[in-house]
């Protein structure tokens, strides 16, 4: 079989998601907006978020093209374009999708208000919701489709590289580019995006949150979403620039991660062998079969997005439900495609060859075997998060009631829950890796990080119908709309929420995988393997152990430097709001305006001047130290990082959603003896709500970005390792 | 030089110290109790303490014997005999210091309160926490000299080792036990003691502790240590059990296990090269020197202790100053001890040979200069952790300010500034783990540990001196006496608690080193050597790898599970106090009497209770995995549990640290607008309150307990390694 062709299947898989992307753009774009004050509003949400985007695509920009000029100096033209191209990739991604996540809100409030059809207001989310979706799977292989085709490094080129007689890795230099630099200069290009965007819209979104929250709720006692509230249309600008934004490259970055770390294994793993066996075809294989196997993805998300969209639903229907059928026939279409591609594809090779060679012990089947290992583990580990952060189980039961003994205990019982819910998730990951190892060598782990997101467009439609509807629900408010509306899109609102649980799931998932693969292709690059061809770093080399103990520390202060980035903004916040409620009169009564744009600009203000600090360190820190300190350090640095940030994300994550929804419950009135109304209700919720508002950074800003942060400082890592492996500071002193 | 006579020199200073605790138990002792109502406090405290450490001790009892049958039975009788040792030789420091303090805790107080002069009281105070210092130090040695005497595998019998054609690890099974072996075992039984009194006193006295503070402070508004307060003396018998008790078996086992890892990893370094060089002697004084350097330390430390207690001191002499020159003459005798011994014992070897064999680049002061590097990080690690929890800095005013919005922003504050101080205590500890590697190989970090360890009985001496002025000003609260004697026990107390820091620095940085050596150690023992002699540990392999990403979620799941329980005890003692104050009539007028026997029963049931599950955690884990998952699991486990304890350890230290002063910044006037008294300082207080309460198990229950979980850990695989190199369920289902 012309595997060439398979390329134009992935082709195909793009322009035809674009195309779908486009019609959902356009038709959500042609509904109805509804009265004038929701227009006003919309308007007001729409020009914030797209104020915000602007300024930090210019900051990024100039980040961007420093980034990009050193590429070009110290690596190669190639990777430094490829690095553009990644950037616009992603951030287009990100702005279209947050573009129609604006225009959408307020039509699902509309719709809402004008059918009062939960069915009709569902679609009109979910279309919104699924551009995003669509644009991030399309624009990403867009992307590797275009890199694959400008630079000629695709399967075309693969006989030169492999007519010469070194290994690949020793012809990363200079101009003579080889391919894996070239796909990492890609990757590098969608991780900064995704970094920017996570990080500057993590904070925004929770700066304004906490910033609302703690005068509205804690001392004006007003309800969430009030008009009266000035921080109320930041608040849900918030919701677009993070959660839709955010969100959207970060998925992209990890989708574009997967594969391309599947890209760079393959070839790193076998060039060498292709070259002494001349099994040509086989490296052609094992370099085309991510692409394939995402492009086959997107085509399941297209027929599962479009099920819901076309399928008649009822007035009442079980929204719950609905998505998840639209998630399940994604996800099967890509499983079965799997199967498909991976017998077939890899049908024709020696099986002994691709035992030894590969570690594929299940013969043509491995990287299936692999990529539904990766799914089954992100399935349990979405979960295991649910049981510890969904009120219906002990945990977060217990942290509700902990909020009797006031807020100390609340903190402490949150913690001490993120904490313990380490263990399980990292069980299941671990026999995930192992597992995925075991039936398909390295090249396994990264299958299973493929098969984690090939179904990406239907989780991300998901993701983002989730914050569409939030907005919807403020925007209801804010028009004193029939409570009814509200009803609905709050109901929306919810299983987004659940919906999110199994999302992050993936999202760590996929991280550690695509990490994990990605640190072998360093230690590929740098040589480091043994005798029988086994990559190597060796932990208890004095150099990388601390570079490991050092590399610890990184999420932990890039953590806590979040941390304080929200809380430093949210405090400007509130003191605007403490100063409109007290300097505007009749603002409380609800007769004077509040005066939303300052409150707008104190978030994107105070987003932008934050974000840049942790951003710039998690790429300063890898490529500095491998400067002064060489590959073998920045090794162990990679090794520390990761486990550090795998900890700490799903123990942030845990407990933050834990909080959140310990108060929920309260609220719902599950903890016996204070139920609304009752007596001492008010202090055992506000202990709630001191959990809710500590967990509210942990959860959505700092969780979302360490993801991140191990991604970018894997793949700066990997396309600077030739660079500093051979010129570094020590390794001159030493000699 | 007859190298034996050395050990004669260590045994010397073992009776010498020995000697001087008993002289100053029995001084301490004699001295007047004062009032009928101080002696009445006094005695329920001292019960209080007793029978908890007597059901502590019957519990451990119990464990203690089934891990020594077990290790008779499976690794071999005199590592078992070594473990009773161990375990003996650190449960008695810890009952004879303990014991001491609840004596001198209120002959404390009536010295103040007959001379009212802080010189006097000083020096009773320092003599009952010398007791203590003299204990931990001298025991130690006591024990190790009785395990190289008894067991003859000391100087002599290494002959007959080396006398055999294998390196050492091949004869470590069944009854041909070899040195190493047994020395773990003696280390092992020093760690299960300290294991346990760290965690059930960690979790007692914080118990006690946030149930006295919850209803006394927050509800009732009464002072600390107010007699009203029935949990007010189980709070006193927890800093007895939890500060004292706890502390010394900690340091003890830090002590051992600091010194004995030199002594392993030198046998195991060198006994090979030795066999073949017949380098004899040179092995020799590596096996000799760790004991020789801790005998002349504790030396230095009777001369530093009865400085303090000969020299006259004035009336209001400066406490800080008295203290600081007492250990600065200890640490000088052990520097300049060092020195001598360094240079002395390692004269007369060829230098070419240490370079090559062992890596001791500086000849033969290379020991030295690693020890002096271990004591320069133990320092500014102390001076960072000073830096980051002192209100005289910014990251501590900080929190007390953010006190002003609320606690939630006071708790996410606490927690950026903890997570942000992680970097700079681990480049500190990465620097001296580089260093003292490159001056003198492996052997070097423990001697780096030795170093920081080597005046361990004044840095414990000034540690158990802290909780007794804090007992005494318990005591003189409660008996009514004249303010001024509270003062004087006031100011005692609050320079113990700035001392404290230092003390942390080299708690986390001797654990981080002795540790590491152990891992050495471990690695060593299954043969994890590279071509060239050099320890490897490949992180890449997929069953290691696992190992770590499991491995660093334990000191999470632990840590979580100690929170709990302190959350659970303190849950109880809180209902105890609040149905007191509820049903007893006229306590809170003074006029009844509490009843305080009830309290200290819940605070023993509950940490008695919550205490075993996560200590049979740490030893299980590692112990079953090897035997599932062979010893390269393990091998990652403990990578990945030693990075995360580090982090985790400097994170809850700081942060709680930082809690604590934030509040006593706030009491003391620091923040503008807020003073005491002036509108609104009770909600700032009471929201700096819930930042003390959760940093309250954090700083003082896990940070502690963290230290010895890797320790415990790194050890326990140590002793069991060879048992399942051999024999794993893994490597069979493999094969």
């Amino acid at each position: 079989m012309a595997l060439e062709l398979l390329l134009i299947l992935v082709g195909a898989a793009v322009i035809l998601a674009v195309a779908c992307a486009a019609l959902n753009y356009f038709i959500t774009k042609k509904l109805k907006e509804g009265t004038d004050r929701m227009q006003e509003i919309a308007a007001a949400i729409r020009v914030g978020a797209n104020a915000f985007i602007k300024y930090e695509y210019k900051i990024v920009a100039i980040i961007g093209s420093v980034v990009a000029a050193l590429l070009i100096a110290f690596v190669s033209w190639q990777t430094g374009l490829a690095f553009i191209i990644g950037a616009l990739m992603s951030a287009g991604a990100g702005f279209v999708g947050m573009k129609i996540a604006t225009y959408a809100n307020v039509r699902v409030t509309n719709t809402a208000n004008e059918t009062r059809d939960t069915g009709k207001t569902l679609k009109t989310a979910f279309r919104g919701g699924s551009v995003m979706g669509l644009c991030v799977a399309g624009f990403a292989l867009l992307g590797a489709v275009i890199v694959y085709a400008v630079f000629g490094i695709g399967c075309h080129q693969i006989n030169d590289v492999i007519g010469t007689t070194k290994p690949l890795w020793t012809n990363w230099t200079g101009l003579d580019a080889g391919f894996t630099m070239t796909l990492s200069g890609y990757a590098l290009g969608c991780s900064i995006i995704a970094l920017f965007n996570r990080v500057g819209g993590g904070i925004y979104t929770k700066a304004a949150d906490m910033g609302a929250d703690l005068v509205g709720k804690t001392e004006a006692h007003i309800p969430e979403d009030d008009p009266r509230n000035p921080a109320t249309i930041a608040d849900n600008v918030g919701d677009n620039v993070g959660d839709v934004a955010g969100l959207g490259s970060d998925l992209l970055e990890s989708f574009v991660g997967a594969m391309l770390s599947g890209v760079i294994l393959g070839c790193e793993l076998y060039a060498h062998q292709a070259l002494l066996t001349g099994q040509v075809q086989l490296l052609k294989t094992l370099l085309l079969f991510p692409m394939v196997f995402s492009g086959v993805g997107l085509i399941g998300c297209v027929i599962g997005i479009f099920y819901l969209l076309l399928i008649p639903l009822k007035k009442n229907t079980n929204v719950h439900m609905q998505l998840n059928i639209a998630t399940w026939i994604s996800a099967g279409v890509s499983v079965v495609g799997c199967f498909l591609l991976s017998f077939f594809m890899f049908k024709d090779f020696n099986t002994e060859i691709m035992k030894t060679a590969l570690g594929f012990k299940a013969g043509n089947l491995s990287p299936w075997i692999a990529a539904i290992l990766g799914i089954a583990a992100g399935i349990i580990i979405g979960i295991i998060s649910e049981y510890y952060t969904s009120y219906d189980y002990k945990p977060t039961k217990g942290i509700a009631k902990s909020a009797k003994e006031g807020s100390a205990l609340t903190i402490t019982e949150g913690m001490a829950t993120g904490m313990i819910s380490c263990m399980l998730p990292v069980i299941v990951l671990g026999v995930a890796i192992y597992g995925s190892y075991a039936v398909a060598g390295m090249y396994g782990v990264a299958c299973a990080a493929i098969g984690m997101l090939s179904f990406v467009a239907a989780t991300v439609s998901v993701d983002t119908y989730g914050p569409i509807s939030d907005n919807a629900g403020g925007i209801a408010e804010m028009s004193f709309l029939d409570p009814e509306v509200r009803e609905i899109t709050d109901q929306l609102d919810a299983v987004g929420n659940t919906t999110a649980a199994i999302g992050k799931g993936f999202a760590i998932g996929s991280a550690s995988f695509a990490t994990l693969s990605l640190l072998c292709s360093y230690l590929y690059a740098f040589g480091g393997i043994d005798a029988v061809g086994m990559v190597t770093l060796n932990i208890v080399n004095p150099l990388t152990l601390v570079g490991a103990i050092v590399g610890a520390a990184i999420p932990f202060m890039f953590s806590g430097m979040l941390i304080q980035a929200v809380a430093k903004a949210a405090r400007h916040m509130v003191e605007e709001v403490r100063r409109q409620f007290r300097e505007i009169p009749g603002i409380l009564e609800g007769e004077a305006k509040p005066d939303y744009k300052t409150c707008i600009e104190i978030s994107s203000r105070g987003s932008l001047k934050e974000m840049k600090i942790p951003c710039l360190i998690a790429i300063a820190i890898p490529v500095v130290s491998g400067f002064i300190f060489g590959a073998e350090f920045v090794g162990g640095l990679l090794v520390g990082a990761i486990i550090a940030a795998i900890m700490l994300a799903i123990y942030t994550g845990n407990a933050g959603g834990a909080w959140d929804n310990a108060k929920k419950f309260i609220e719902s009135g599950g903890v016996e003896g204070v139920k609304k109304g009752e007596e001492g209700y008010d202090g055992v919720h506000d202990a709630a709500v001191v959990g809710d508002t500590v967990g509210d950074p942990l959860k959505d800003t700092v969780g979302p970005s360490l993801d991140i942060l191990i991604k970018i400082m894997s793949t700066i890592s990997l396309v600077m390792v030739v660079v500093f492996y051979k010129y570094n500071l020590f390794s001159v002193i030493i000699k």
